[in-house]
């Protein structure tokens, strides 16, 4: 490993681990946990030594025991990439132990027990199959002797990641925490340290639940620990990008002074239950979102590829159109046409925010009472694992609405509930 | 119109005009322009009188002159429609002067020169033929002498109709705002009438765009004027459920005071041009989310009903799945398919905020050099209907591609912008 001081042409002074050298900039890593880049044309002084490092091919089951021990499951993501810095692109790292040397903290804070990467995907290739394999390890980890397990994971369908594994892992007995980066390790900017740092302590706490824990404002304060069943990718590219959906999130971390402040006091408690998987999930569900002009023919569409159950985005408290004027876009009677062949119907809103309600519109009255389940204050990504975790355990429709509205992890918020956004 | 005095049991005093009675309780518009409900069994004392109201039975054209003058075009929606407290369903108020009635302080600051209404439906029933329709009769209502013209709407797909008119009215002279509300008019906490009233301050401001004027917090303060192609409804039932999505709002408008503030100084002014429509429209054009485990036949579906256009809500930066050992879950080979028959393909995001961009990871540059056209910073439901509007023009890859990345109506951001909501 190299260590590199910087004098450049302006005076100013850096020192840092050297995390990447180009032919235009050199990028070190302060001590202050920030990746500076600086380039060549600015430097006066450049001295790289080469020390030994801590960090570098750790044998991790022979680092003497503390009391903090994790695992890590790593299944691919920004995270574990890397930039080329020659053509742009992006490539998955070689070894873990490259982004574990990159934070320094973490091996001060925690023993790494465990490491598993059963595969190594950008997160929009995630399918249902991968997220049974996760849990599969993640209830071998958990019933290990650490405290907690961290899942690094691409940040695009981490949200729909979180939610799945708060519906198959059962008994769940220590906290599991998701995270990732929004920007590659060796970048300047990147989050991957602070995340990984902040999961750390996550993991370390006292909520056994699953949680999406991320940067919780722009800058290197704080991260949130989301519950998983009510968190959502709402940025491209922000390092906050992750924002809870119709409640507070679980708790803020503070990594640098390895500190967690509870932010909703009604969380589940680490315990001694043996966890294990309910993998039964039914993967013919499909997500249609509805809009002015939107073909209701795309309901047959399911129905007739023999699909169990349809998620609709629909608008406001869960409207579609109903036109009487021109019937073609009417969405009633495809509805109809699927719930006499026995396709569960569940509504939801595009708003994202606030809580479905059939009640107060003749219009979503009329699809209640057809049998359109409405999904209460769950948002679309949550309401379309949830359904395929349901159709996995029957497909009676009494059963299916009783289990459906039957808040499993958390899912289903209080009525009160009437926060916007997270505006701490 | 009647005017009710009311002496409570605990006695607190309440008087107003009368705005319903049932037989649980009695609603009152107080003067500071709140509804309120009390409970007959809380009522030790009632007096109603039967007075002459100046807002009654108008007739607006003989009001005499003002510098003030607005006309309204009524579409349907909340704002027009009124409980029915006997069995709790919502109804469309019959005449317009009942609800102008209720908002004594609008007559006082403009004269309504015109009210048209050329149907009255709930938004998620609005179709783009309804956009053409309400377009038609705007040009001819800017061509008046007014100041601007206020859209009544339901909020449900309020944001699609606005930037539908953003793209389909050409030389726009004057302010045109859509404003609605989110619980009807005779509730006690209706947002009807706090909007109503920021939207003629709107009308007679400087800003000749189409803007969503809408509650700005959960409280009387302010409105916001919202770009009418940088706006979305972000919560079911909140009154400030409308949000700017990579923009600021254009202003700020306190109704009581009848001041607005400029937010963002980069708008269109008032001119002397003459509005006049761009009806050509294509309504082969269908959104489309992905989600994991998502089917990519979709594609196909929509291809060989001859769709022109595709918009897809992807992931992250604007990403499909492109799995590669499940070949039935890739969405690449039908998008390929789409693209080889013609179909144009439109990237967004389903974070809703943030900018798209094809090159950060390699997954997202093979769709661009397929072709596919990234939204900038687009939201969904504007690139959905912009990319009706441009193919309403021309079918042609190249002209499709550039008429779709230039800027019409604000649609396309800075850059540098990095906002997540309002957090004013």
């Amino acid at each position: 490993m190299k260590y590199a001081k910087i004098k450049t042409k302006d005076n100013r002074v850096f020192e840092g681990y050297l995390v990447n050298e180009t032919s235009e900039f050199i990028i070190i890593k302060l001590k202050n946990g920030y990746n500076i880049g600086i380039r060549n044309q600015d430097i006066l002084e450049l001295n790289k030594e080469e020390i030994e490092s801590k960090y570098e091919n750790i044998e991790y089951k022979k680092l003497e025991s503390r009391n903090n021990k994790i695992s890590i499951l790593a299944t691919g993501g920004t995270i574990l990439s890397k930039i080329d810095y020659r053509t742009g692109g992006v490539h998955m790292l070689t070894k873990l132990e490259e982004l574990i040397s990159l934070v320094p903290d973490l091996l001060d804070y925690v023993e790494i027990k465990n490491i598993e990467i059963p595969f190594s995907i950008a997160s929009e290739d995630m399918l249902p199959d991968n997220w049974i394999e996760i849990g599969k390890i993640l209830v071998k980890l958990l019933n290990d002797d650490v405290n907690g397990v961290t899942i690094l994971h691409g940040t695009d369908t981490m949200h729909y990641t979180s939610a799945a594994l708060s519906f198959i892992i059962k008994n769940l007995n220590k906290p599991v925490s998701i995270t990732g980066s929004q920007r590659s390790s060796d970048r300047p900017s990147s989050d991957a340290f602070f995340n990984l740092l902040s999961s750390a302590v996550y993991d370390n706490s006292d909520i056994a639940e699953i949680a999406v824990v991320m940067h919780g404002t722009s800058s290197d304060i704080f991260a949130y620990a989301h519950r998983g069943t009510k968190v959502r990718k709402m940025h491209t590219e922000r390092r906050d990008a992750f924002q809870s959906i119709n409640s507070l999130p679980l708790a803020k971390i503070f990594p640098y002074n390895k500190k967690i402040e509870i932010i909703d006091n009604n969380y589940r408690k680490r315990n001694n239950n043996s966890p294990y998987l309910d993998d039964k999930i039914c993967k013919k569900v499909a997500l249609i979102k509805t809009y002015p002009g939107s073909d209701p023919d795309i309901i047959k569409y399911y129905v007739d590829k023999n699909y169990k159950g349809i998620v609709i985005e629909g608008t406001g408290f869960g409207h579609v159109p109903t036109n009487t004027i021109d019937k073609k876009y009417s969405w009633i009677e495809n509805i109809k046409y699927g719930i006499e062949r026995g396709t569960i119907f569940v509504m939801t809103s595009q708003t994202i925010f606030g809580r479905t309600n059939p009640f107060v519109y003749s219009n979503a009255r009329l699809l209640y009472n057809l049998g359109v389940i409405y999904a209460e204050d769950m948002h679309p990504e949550t309401a379309y694992v949830k359904l395929m975790y349901v159709l996995g355990h029957t497909e009676n429709y009494d059963e299916v609405k009783k289990m459906f509205l039957t808040n499993i992890a958390g899912e289903i918020g209080e009525k009160s509930f009437y926060e916007f956004f997270n505006k701490e």
